[in-house]
């Protein structure tokens, strides 16, 4: 029989009775004849709750007893979610990670999955089992340590296990119906995608609309992993949410996808760095070994040997990144004249494939803001991306002058 | 080097403070020199909340479920336990059930322990390991299924780690501080026993004093496993608490060790049953095949072919019994006039090895009865022990006599 993956997050499963709605929808897809593998997360506050206490008993925690406690938590749901099936006589039953086994790398609280193995699961499936309820974020070490894959993981999990056992489908319920052309909550005008190419999507995650996590789309897109997006609170038809696919699959579309944005970014500018080979090297290299996650960079034409060196970063990294810098020019490795820390700016980006093949769309944007008023201060492109730096008060009316601009609101 | 094991009841392990505490314990002992194991049970409260969750959920639930579910409560605890060590600096890890693996039968939610391999874990005692901190309660199935023992296994757990890393002691931390010669709730004279003989333990137990879980008793006899009953409350000493042991380690002892009772009993007669060969048979077969737990039994002489029968049983059970005996009587199997149920009954016991070697122990019992005006219903005796029926009304009146009685509030 075909196998559909099914993944339900925590809020779909923050109370029994939402374990019974998310095992009702488990039930349609049996009816249709599916092999169901569902993944499954902890209820919702449960992991906090348990990261709490870990943190509370050891600061600097062993990531190993981190992962052995933490883990707990999903193995519930998998058991409340097995017998709920069980009581709609759908065979059932749950499995933890060592159980599958869900062979992954030694790094705990942040395992790569490196290995399922199908056949415990299918030789349960021959035996008439309809659905394995899995425990998602989890996994065993070489070593027989339980391990976890880090925040978000059970996305993951879902989309390893489509990959692993040739799933036709993985469907991720959430409590959102879909992706959006940009946050409903700025722009009322968002229209839900009904399809979204892996790229765009992967864009669009990093930039911060966090429907689905990073890593799973990049699993999906390697894999070529059908994965849809969709609402655990609504009924659903065979076409609802959003899917995630390769953009072959995707007959029409306009040439912009979506319309993202980030509000909390810094913008720090070295001022009047002497100007040698290697020195951006020096920069950055200082910076990624204090942990701070340089995104836009910039530097400016050189002047009688110096010059100024401009980058955005996570705002709360700030501090990291300025201890960082004084530190290298005591040293040293750099000299400098000043450095500047903006914390009031924004990151505005448009995501689309079709950028590939029309040109003109940074020109448009550029004089879309133009015509707000709105200054660019940082400008950075890729393939299927084009992301500005501003002033953060301007943000809501950028996001909506662009999408207004590149008609979202309407079916391509 | 030594090892030794700790067990921590769900009371001495309830916040993460209580945990601090317990943990503390167990360092006073790796100091001393000993690799120790403890046993772990969940923060009190939790099993119940998950029981709670799988009940709702699924009324008959699939015991391999309900196993998976309520397994997860000591996972926690474990890996919160051997943190808390770590952050003492002392090296320590948790185990769960199937990483030991604890091998158990596939009797789930009531499995039996079978084998408990030492390899792994003696492998990380040689590695420098000074603490094994393991999920109570729990094991795996030969099928690769987790398995729970049923409540009170984490004593089950303890008793069987013990003796299979042939343990100097196993040390049960709860929450009283050893065993009494009666409640003292019921009689403030009630004394602490510096030492106990598992046989006095086991109908102790058995007779409703709620300190040490049987079969974890049965197990230590066994094994001649020293058990030690002591308070994770106050601050111990090194012969703190009761230790069980076997009897001929115990030097002097009162010929009787203390005055067990217990409320919920129920006398049930049988009013002119038609005396034949294999009647009794008949009846208790029935009677247990009911799930009715008889204790006691008396069979009055019969007269014209005819007797009455008594027995006592839980008083929960009276409605099961009288569901058997009225289908029996219905189905031609036995024949009586008359089914009397008394639910206003006490069982009272005097337990002692030193009646072994000391008659005359049943008879001052039933004079001190009788001078309080205490009427006996039912009497049975063992080698170690004798128990009566009696009032309900009389049953404190009672157990304070015995226990002056038999000064029981002097030590040997």
């Amino acid at each position: 029989m075909p196998v559909l993956l099914m993944k339900f997050g925590g809020t779909s499963v923050a109370t029994l009775d939402r374990i019974r709605r998310a095992a009702k929808r488990v039930g349609v897809e049996v009816a249709k004849g599916y092999d169901v593998i569902v993944i499954v997360s902890a209820m919702s506050g449960k992991t906090n709750e348990l990261v709490g206490w870990v943190n509370e008993t050891s600061p600097l925690y062993d990531a190993r007893e981190y992962d052995a406690v933490v883990s707990s938590g999903e193995n519930v749901t998998a058991g409340l979610m097995a017998l709920t099936l069980q009581e709609m006589d759908v065979p059932a039953r749950s499995w933890q990670g060592w159980q599958v086994p869900v062979k992954t790398t030694s790094a705990h609280s942040q395992a790569r999955i490196e290995e399922i193995p199908t056949e415990r699961i299918n030789a349960k499936f021959a035996e008439g089992m309809r659905v394995a309820v899995v425990a998602g974020f989890q996994g065993v070490s070489p070593e027989g340590r339980i391990t976890t894959l880090g925040r978000g993981g059970s996305d993951t999990t879902a989309v390893a296990f489509a990959a692993a056992f040739e799933a036709e489908r993985c469907d991720i319920y959430t409590d959102v119906d879909g992706v959006y052309t940009t946050d409903p909550r700025v722009e009322s005008k968002a229209r839900k995608l009904d399809r979204i190419a892996f790229e765009e999507m992967l864009e669009l995650a990093s930039l911060g609309a966090k429907v689905l996590q990073t890593r799973s789309v990049e699993l999906a897109m390697r894999y070529n992993v059908k994965l849809r997006v969709l609402s655990s609170f609504e009924e659903q038809s065979d076409d609802a949410g959003t899917l995630v696919c390769d953009e072959e699959e995707i007959m029409e579309s306009n040439v912009v996808a979506g319309v993202a944005f980030s509000r909390d970014e810094a913008k720090m500018t070295l001022v009047s760095v002497a100007d040698r080979p290697g020195i951006a090297a020096t920069i950055f290299t200082a910076l990624s070994e204090a942990g701070v996650n340089v995104d836009m960079i910039v530097q400016n034409i050189s002047e009688e040997g110096r010059t100024d060196m401009t980058w955005s970063c996570p705002v709360d990294q700030v501090k990291r990144a300025e201890k960082a810098m004084t530190e290298a020019k005591a040293g040293g490795k750099i000299n400098f004249s000043e450095l500047l820390a903006d914390t009031h700016v924004a990151k505005v980006s448009v995501v689309g494939i079709g950028m590939r093949s029309h040109t003109g769309v940074a020109a448009k944007m550029f004089q879309v803001l133009s015509n707000e008023g709105i200054n660019i201060q940082v400008i950075t492109t890729s393939e299927i991306k084009i992301s500005v730096l501003i002033d953060r008060k301007y943000m809501e009316l950028a996001v909506q002058a662009l999408h207004d601009a590149f008609e979202l609101d309407k079916a391509a």
